[in-house]
């Protein structure tokens, strides 16, 4: 029998898929789940963009081109005009989700064993894209004390090396709900081009921040416009996750002539997800304001939720929907495993994605948990519910093996 | 500036898009251009199974599961045992194209340095899959006197070195249109089952069998059930090809589990385009029968009026929709370029790929052009009209020269 190659047997796993199987059968033994663990929104998909897929009437559904339609990125062009970003359609490549406008990048960008800069906690699936193109992922460590704020710059400085290529951020911050100011981007931006670095920056939680924090691209740094390479998706902001439409957005040409050559093997972006992300740019903003209004209502919840459970450490995120948590546990792969196999309060249980796997540091983020607040405050002070009731009950929680022992 | 990886900058370009601004250029002049350069058929995709795309009634446009829903792998196992192959649902994962596919599975199973052994010419874009994981092609040299066919079993072993792990050809093939029969296939595995190598098979052309020929699934070789891994799509067959959905077909375990790993990274493959390709699969064969007897024709028209022209070497292709012309010019690529550039003919042109981007072994294929005969037979006529004007008028032509030589 032929053998699977070693890079085929070390493939980093989803931290937020692994425990699938056992909410499967949390559910075949009849317990609600309720799916904390995935960033996958319970928030419609615009009607009226999907009213156009459903009204269009191409004969053919023939390949667009490698780059997306001419027509997409015309209008994109007025949506990163919004935030004051001055685009060509010919500076946008539209994608298979944003995970494919990564991996071309770090492609285009990065040669084997070149590496990137990244802080951690960061969306597991770079270990995995980083991985494909032999890429190392140099993390930098943020704390939760501090709701994950980024490192000082002279920290950042400190990781370079002859073979950095390149700093990776996320902004708003997946897993950890951080926002970034623009004073922290202009600071990384400077970096970049003191030592000739790209500065990737996936946004694709650009609409989602709160407290009156206005969101600030990485593509506004003045004088990085070869360096900075921004990753976006319709997938969160129009809850259109199934359409893998993703965008790559740089003025650097020849990172857009490198991408478009590795674009072209795969012939074209999916066809009638364009249709509909096209038709969302036509959205009143009377639909973002709401589901922005929804997220931070969730978030308080949560936020409020966790501080009143003894032993938990949380902070309230400034943007993304999505926080880290602490618990008073040794492991939190076995307390969310634990979760789904052996415990259900009023007939349900939670899905939480365990925090190690999004850390490169080995031990870090075993006793955390991300927590994606994707349902309506119902259904997430029902989680809560849960959550709550769980931590009072799980053997392995710490807080009360250290009550026992002092009484 | 930061740089361009190494890699980045020796993507191979796809032959047949290299010459698309010449296309552009020609249009903008006012010509018609007929393009017989890329696999995008002409035909309708089934309007029933668009339907089924404008009637669906979600809300959200959710993720699928990684590997694909569940319902539309339940029915490809139906679709695949009308050719006689028992799979389970669990043997099929749902991909973005075959595209996606293949890059998976070379992921999978080939570490870098390692080769797979593929007939040149071959479907160009192999050459960018393999280089992404800096995978080496072993190119097999078939000929067009023979009409591309497979070079003997023998030829195959001696290209067999430590470094092989795999044996890859399309059937029917794309670019040649040579079509294998079945004691081809099985001595091709047994040779993978002697040296324990995978058979990698693109099947994406596999309704498209002329002459009464059936066709014959790799995955039904006997003993071979662990080494044989199938790309499928339904851009051809369906002439779909925006929809982005490919299958990977295998029995082996280890290689479902390691590309279903690969898959999650990316999340899941397009969601309206699986709700199509499910639809697809309800189609009357009659939509199949009328797409055959459509090629099939196209097929002869292209056939005899290559024959026709002084100095051509064509063959009849027993499948796919594709065939391979040696034309009397020193360059075909020149040729190429100077029909988009400086040639009409009744107010049009034609486009080609010069075939010499489908052959790894260098200077092979020179003199050659893939034809697709992806237009209907008037079209077709017309095209062939104009190639036909077209030798007899450039000056690289070598027929002529020799001509006047000899007179």
């Amino acid at each position: 029998m032929p053998t699977i190659s070693q890079r085929g047997q070390h493939v980093p796993m989803s931290p937020f898929r692994k425990l699938v199987p056992f909410a499967d059968q949390a559910k075949a033994a009849g317990k609600h789940v309720y799916h904390l663990n995935i960033g996958q929104p319970d928030i419609a998909t615009p009607a009226s963009a999907l009213e156009k897929v459903r009204t269009d009437q191409s004969e053919i559904l023939a390949y667009s081109p490698a780059v997306g339609n001419l027509s997409y990125r015309q209008k994109l062009v007025g949506y990163y005009q919004g935030f004051g970003v001055s685009l060509t359609p010919d500076e946008l490549i539209v994608t298979t989700g944003a995970s494919e406008a990564i991996q071309l990048a770090l492609l285009a960008c990065l040669d084997e064993g070149d590496e990137v800069i990244v802080p951690e906690p960061f969306y597991a699936n770079y270990n995995g894209f980083a991985q494909i193109g032999n890429i190392k992922i140099q993390p930098i460590t943020c704390q939760i004390e501090t709701g994950f704020a980024l490192p000082k710059i002279e920290a950042f400085e400190a990781c370079i090396n002859p073979r950095t290529k390149g700093i990776f951020i996320t902004n708003p911050n997946n897993p950890t709900g951080c926002f970034y100011a623009e004073e922290d981007l202009r600071a990384l931006g400077q970096l970049a081009i003191k030592h000739d670095l790209y500065l990737f920056v996936d946004e694709v939680y650009r609409e989602f921040c709160y407290d009156g924090n206005a969101f600030f691209s990485s593509l506004l740094i003045d004088g990085a416009e070869d360096h900075v390479v921004v990753f976006d998706s319709i997938s969160k902001r129009y809850s259109a996750c199934g359409a893998r439409i993703g965008t790559l957005a740089t003025r650097n040409t020849a990172v857009l002539e490198t991408v478009t050559r590795y674009a072209k093997l795969r012939l074209s972006p999916p066809g009638l997800g364009q249709i509909l992300a096209e038709a969302t740019l036509d959205m009143e903003p009377e639909y973002m304001q709401e589901v922005q209004a929804a997220y931070d209502l969730r978030r308080r919840v949560v936020y409020e939720r966790l501080q009143a459970m003894p032993g938990v450490v949380s902070y309230l995120p400034g943007g993304a929907f999505y926080c880290f948590a602490r618990f008073p546990v040794q492991s939190a792969e076995h307390f969310c495993k634990w979760l789904l196999e052996s415990f259900e309060y009023k007939g349900a249980t939670v899905m939480l994605s365990p925090g190690e796997g999004f850390y490169a540091t080995p031990g870090l983020g075993v006793d955390e948990v991300r927590i994606a607040y994707v349902l309506n405050a119902n259904d997430l002070n029902a989680a809560m519910d849960c959550l709550e009731q769980a931590l009072q009950v799980y053997e392995g929680a710490t807080h009360k093996a250290q009550a026992l022992s002092a009484g």
